[in-house]
């Protein structure tokens, strides 16, 4: 017991989810669980925090289960965060102050909660410490609505922004539904690369509940001919039409159709920041179809929605912060903790780790596959893989109506 | 009990809400409650549904508490909805095969659930009854999100939509804190002439929750100056400001910010209908302060996010509903059934009802004295006024983490 205790930092990188918190509260209970682990410290704005010396003890304010629990179910990034891209390791000085920094608070270990850019930064931090000789350990634990990163399973996040997203789309269908007039409506989905989330959108089609009638990722190229022949053959059986399509979706020479530029409605768009997908799909069907026609951006709320969290996301995203905590305690570093499905006929997740080389800076798309064949849907397959990503409630705590949020104050 | 018993046909009208169904559901209960009710009607599509003779046997849908309870947690409209103007009541020919209709089913009481047109509805189609003489009552029982309904004290919908409006506002204010760039979020809410549900943006800081800096209400003249000027004093004490507006907010010379010619941008945009309320405010941002800036529009899923009901809302919904079968078992006609506070300490609604004449195509807009003197935030007295309108979830049921609808089919 008179060991030397490693001290342990945190910090929260990339867009915020509903799942962000749930994750540092699990390595905030995995490095409890751990015998030699001393403080708990958080860097505010994730590296910028590190940079900066904004560094505070978390772990005293993080002490009882009712703290924890209602951490897990506060949507944002509790310890802030940021966008930096780190220079090349090749860059001494800068990497030096990072480490310095490590060492004027004894810290052991960094666990690095983030997407994709974020895992470019551990990656980075690691390829430095082993360079430097430095033994401390960093961890990257993934989160991101996106769900676009390699290896692992999904992402912590994903679930829950797809469920928000699922619930959302059915509503918006029934609503649309009870008007007799034709009309088009045009939900505009986050996923710039990827397809997961817009695919979402189409999970409550498992359950025989009204969704959107197409559904449009970026993984296929988007033909304005294809859609307008799509939603003229849809008028023929129902008057009412939801759309589905990903903020960036591509036409065949790879141009985002939130430019505008393909539309055969340019001249009508001012400046290319005044359009967006839904906006120039609606200016379409306005000018090819001539119907009733909406457009609706989910924007922002598709990543906080903290009052529509999935049970499983908050489970696993708790799991995978806990298992990040075990890997470091292990002294593996340079690692990115993952989900791995485990096969079989039930859902059964297990977290690893591997090297984060394998996932900074990759993307991962939607198979073809799971597109249907004219690019206009996904498949049940596809769905039935998503949906126990959503399964179950939390009992956020209310108060006046409204959820209760925990905040990491000094 | 050889007496002849009288059938009743209820209508929904104008938009959806997340509550209507749930005073169809009253209604069907306070019939039920009636010695002397018959056959229970549904008329599809509103008005439109009892002139071409949509009119469906609802009553043998909704026998069970299972069925009732589904149903009012329900969102959209489940026996669809129109939009449709009356002519004058001298168009006795239009009228008069209105009411043959009525007693083609033995229609004996006629419920129109629906917002300020729909109450034009109810008030033509109750003179012309008292003009010909016609033994059918008429209620009106109001819902719309918007609140503008006058004598009533709140519309049923209404607790709803500023529950998911508070909500979704506390989650953006939290999702923008992380960073610690400037930056500047407009959020757009409903309403066109009255800003109840804007008011509702603020509701999260009765309870010391995050919510929009700046709420600006249609019933205040819009000044981009002093909207301006407000962003760069809060940019002085904080880097992220969020602001949330009605939709049909207007400048000292009465013309729409949604309209963009006031703006001081005009000439970025190419046509009106590419701006939006949230749009225009965001280019003046752009334009007048260089920071970064993004504009939402909470769309829709104002009005049927069914996920986040106010029990009080559903409640009081019901007991709308159920009030209006008893206003006609009365004898009642031409009336619209409301809501009465009860004067005293303790949030109490009971149901009345008001010749219809006195609601029908009026508006009620936020009182001058509930907007602080600059005209950029809400009172504290009018959010304590909101606040119970908004209490109290309601228990959804789920199927694989999506809720489950109710539908009326045949």
């Amino acid at each position: 017991m008179s060991e030397k205790k490693i001290n342990a930092l945190i910090g929260q990188s990339g867009g915020p989810t509903a799942a962000i918190n749930a994750t540092l509260a699990g390595v905030v209970r995995g490095l409890r669980a751990l015998p030699g682990c001393g403080e708990i410290y958080g860097a505010m704005n994730g590296i910028d925090g590190v940079i900066a010396g904004n560094i505070r003890d978390i772990g005293s304010r993080l002490r009882t289960e009712e703290e924890l629990n209602a951490l897990e179910c506060t949507p944002s990034a509790a310890l802030g965060s940021c966008r930096r891209k780190l220079p090349d390791v090749s860059d001494t000085e800068f990497y030096g102050k990072i480490f310095d920094r490590f060492a004027e608070y004894g810290i052991g270990m960094f666990f690095l909660i983030g997407g994709n850019d974020s895992m470019d930064t551990v990656d980075k931090l690691s390829r430095f410490a082993a360079s430097a000789g430095s033994p401390v350990r960093i961890i990257g634990v993934p989160k991101t609505i996106d769900n676009d990163l390699e290896i692992t399973d999904h992402t912590p996040g994903y679930g829950s922004a797809a469920k928000f997203i699922a619930t959302v789309c059915e509503e918006i269908a029934g609503d649309c539904a009870v008007y007799t007039t034709k009309a088009c409506t045009i939900v505009e989905i986050m996923g710039r690369d990827a397809g997961w989330l817009t695919a979402a959108a189409a999970l409550p089609r498992l359950y025989g509940q009204v969704c959107p009638d197409l559904v449009y990722l970026p993984e296929v190229s988007f033909d304005y001919d294809e859609f307008i022949n799509s939603v003229l053959a849809l008028f023929e059986i129902k008057p009412n039409i939801v759309v589905a399509v990903s903020e960036g979706i591509r036409d065949a020479e790879g141009r985002y159709v939130g430019e505008g530029s393909q539309s055969g409605v340019r001249d009508i768009f001012g400046h290319r920041y005044l359009a967006g997908t839904g906006k120039v799909l609606e200016e379409t069907v306005r000018a090819r179809i001539g119907c009733k026609v909406r457009s609706i951006e989910l924007s922002l709320p598709q990543r906080c929605a903290g009052h529509c969290l999935s049970a499983a996301d908050i489970r696993e995203s708790v799991m995978i912060g806990k298992a990040a905590a075990g890997f470091a305690a292990a002294g593996r570093t340079g690692e990115f903790a993952v989900l791995k499905r485990v096969p079989g006929l039930d859902y059964a997740i297990v977290p690893d780790a591997v090297p984060v080389s394998l996932v900074a800076n990759k993307i991962k798309k939607v198979d073809r596959a799971f597109i249907n064949a004219a690019g206009n849907n996904v498949t049940d397959e596809l769905l039935r893989l998503i949906a126990p990503m959503i399964e179950g409630e939390v009992a956020v705590p209310m108060r006046g109506g409204l959820p209760e949020r925990f905040e990491l104050k000094e």
